[in-house]
């Protein structure tokens, strides 16, 4: 078994996600919620700048930042990429504060639910993703690693990690139900680790439903790059739920619909994220896996 | 009756409300669909440099800078006040390409639906509020003039003007079903200007409701300005749906419920806009009147 010293909750890797925000000032005014007898738990607010301006990010994208090369790489030098060095510095592997597992906070326009990213498939990772699905079903797991990718993300600079994505929300706004969903689930995982330090295995429930991300759909564009076409209104809002060959996918502004031309079943989720339009993501599509742990 | 001679389409007025920006740019690629025989119809994309960045605003709110005084203030330099400046010299009254009414293309993060904002309860605009409420009774009318109050609005530079401001949609978001029933309601307005230029008068529905903003609620918030408290679940989305004394309004951080306090029925709207945050507006309360016009 692993034992977890420290605990690190991260909120406002995303300056405008205001979910993660306030749990975490939330979190600093009364620690006592977050406080269990065998950890440590700290709290960060990954990205004060982007938070005071009301955007995702300052220079460029925090939660991308966090690749092993990049944050040893001492000519990046934009407010984000100065940012990650000092966060892995703190509550990364090796770091003055090092955390054994970092909860990363973030929220999406797309209907996700309540989602946790897992950052790798161990087993670990795994008994977790299964215990917060066994408390909670609305709960869905989401492995969004492409093949050959590194990952660029916060949640992978300790041991473990994971991030929590919660929507739909705007961002720049606080939907009170979602804040407190996402509450509730951060103390499920606390109680969790303490309940695996204190040498018990809460019990989980079989077989964990993953969805595993597998391709990028990017939306209809001109040679200019620009937009041609939305997300069709038959998928909007509809995250994880199953997307067929023909089925329709985008509208184009003159009212045609573009259908998902693959030739199977995926779940797509992300859709119509705001932050993904300028990355050339309408979608991911994703396969739905049964696992036995 | 008041001949229209040109009908100027304003989008982007805010950079990240993108149904105006993209109905604009659609219009522009293909102008026939805003042609009428009886006026020219003009498009404008209010705030360029807003929608690159992809903010509401450069430096400061767009649509709070065309009170007439601020208009002829040299002293004013903001982009948004020398833009402000631009356009009103443009399709304002006595400008270049004086618009005889403007249509401003708006979207909002609270649940508006579709709702025609008013710069004024002169007939012209009950007439063609109540044309619209009678082709689709899902329209709601509003008119914010709050007393004593200048209006800033971009929609106030022309004899006569108009908002229409739709959601709830995320900023930086295309929902496609919001944008083809914006669409729509672009063309009866242009269709009943034509039919009244014509010499027609459309029929219309009466009584027309209206929902007139009486007071503005802002978050409970510390002593440092920072939010206490969130939109309640139970009035989150529920825009234009009547408030009683003791219903839930806010719900704090630690989970208690604040309820409102007046004493009589209201109608709020423009519960928890992403941009009302930092000006202290967490929702308009208004009076619902029933009009004979």
């Amino acid at each position: 078994m692993n034992q977890i010293n420290r605990v690190a909750i991260v909120g406002g890797t995303h300056g405008n996600e205001l979910t993660g925000i306030y749990l975490v000032k939330n979190f600093e005014r009364a620690p006592q919620k977050i406080a269990r007898s065998t950890f440590e738990t700290v709290t960060l607010l990954a990205n004060p700048k982007a938070y005071e301006i009301g955007k995702r990010y300052v220079e460029t994208d925090l939660n991308r930042c966090f690749q092993i090369q990049d944050l040893s790489n001492s000519s990046l030098k934009s407010y984000e990429a100065l940012r990650a060095k000092e966060i892995y510095q703190l509550i990364g592997t090796g770091g003055s504060q090092q955390a054994d597992i970092v909860i990363d906070l973030h929220s999406t326009t797309s209907n996700m639910g309540l989602t946790l990213i897992l950052v790798s498939l161990d087993p670990f990772n795994l008994r977790l993703a299964a215990y917060l699905t066994s408390i909670n079903p609305n709960v869905k797991v989401l492995y969004s690693a492409l093949k050959n990718e590194i990952n660029p993300h916060l949640d992978s600079i300790c041991k473990f990690g994971c991030t929590l994505e919660v929507g739909a929300v705007a961002n720049g706004v606080l939907d009170a139900s979602l804040f407190q969903q996402t509450e509730a689930l951060v103390y499920a995982i606390l109680d969790y680790l303490e309940a695996c330090n204190q040498g018990m295995s809460p019990a989980i429930k079989e077989p964990l439903t993953i969805y595993q991300s597998a391709q990028i759909i990017d939306y209809p564009r001109n040679e200019l790059g620009e937009l041609q076409a939305m997300i069709h209104p038959q998928l909007q809002f509809r995250d994880y739920q199953a997307m067929q060959p023909g089925d329709p996918m985008f509208l184009t502004f003159e009212g045609e619909a573009i259908a998902y031309e693959g030739e199977s079943t995926v779940y797509p989720v992300f859709i119509n994220e705001a932050a993904y339009y300028e990355k050339g993501i309408a979608m991911y599509l994703t396969e739905k896996h049964q696992l036995t742990i």
